[in-house]
């Protein structure tokens, strides 16, 4: 089976392709897709695959992330890459002086887009915000955002692509592609 | 004359109302129009016009506002609503703890949507970042905005209305609204 990974980002789309290694064939289609504004990423994840699957017509996915963090009443949220790219993650840790409540969350929504439909799968991760960047891995806030004893930037992108939210979000899309479509609808 | 302002934010339409007092009639149609995220305001305000358009089928004006801090890289830009939402004032003052540069500006697209097609007007005014909120007038970024030696929420709405972002923008489609079209195009 191929399917087509429609993303702008490379990091994404290389760890989409470890994930479905010898279960599907992954072809990155680095498209852009206009993003709505909306709190939800499950909303934003299912219009961006609209967009793409009109211009592209073949089973694809599109994934949408937002990091949120609880002390900041969810902010970043779904502007997690347009904040992080602006502020950085120093920003963040200002932000986040002398808070108490250190509790955020990242959630992957992934859309699958095929001839029978529009499915949205989604994967949470709870971590909690350092108060300094901690390791030299992994991309974005993975250096601040700690699950356990490190944060995403100290462990092997094998470790990371284990417990992701991203990977927990392919991972529920992996077993429905695996099953009878028809049991689960 | 009669033009439909389309927007969920009460404040605004009331500043658009008072501006076109005695010149065109504006009817608040407080519709949420799905916005893009995009970085340049403009293509927003755009794109907003082309859905209200696509419903009402009358003349409209929609409008889209950027809040831009130089230290900040931009930040929050275009997200300056949903920014404010979640970190608020505190927030960016915050951020800008220890920041020298104090520059920042506020720049609003309007979009005026006819039969005749799409024309964007934009506004700006340039301030600086203050380092404690002062004033109880205007809302959103307007107590740690300060133009000249007053906050936007230390001077009175006529006032504001008089210099404000919107009201360049609204005065340059104004002109346009009062002169011969044909003679701009």
């Amino acid at each position: 089976m191929k399917l087509r990974a429609v993303t702008s980002n490379r990091n994404k789309a290389r760890e989409i392709t470890a994930f479905f290694e010898g279960i599907a064939e992954i072809e990155h289609v680095p498209m852009e897709c206009p993003e709505y504004r909306d709190d939800d990423v499950r909303e934003i994840s299912r219009m961006k695959a609209e967009y793409a699957y009109a211009k592209i017509g073949r089973p694809l996915i599109v994934d949408d992330t937002a990091f949120c963090i609880d002390a900041l009443n969810g902010f970043p949220g779904p502007y997690a890459a347009y904040v992080h790219d602006r502020i950085g993650n120093r920003g963040i840790l200002k932000l986040m002086e002398n808070e108490r409540d250190r509790k955020a969350s990242f959630i992957t929504a992934i859309t699958l887009a095929t001839d029978e439909g529009f499915f949205v799968f989604t994967g949470e991760l709870e971590g909690e915000i350092t108060t300094a960047e901690l390791g030299t891995g992994g991309f974005g806030y993975d250096p601040i955002f700690i699950v356990g004893n490190q944060t995403l930037a100290e462990i092997t992108t094998e470790d990371k692509n284990r417990i992701s939210h991203r990977a927990r979000a392919l991972h529920v899309l992996k077993e429905w592609l695996m099953n009878d479509k028809d049991k689960n609808h």
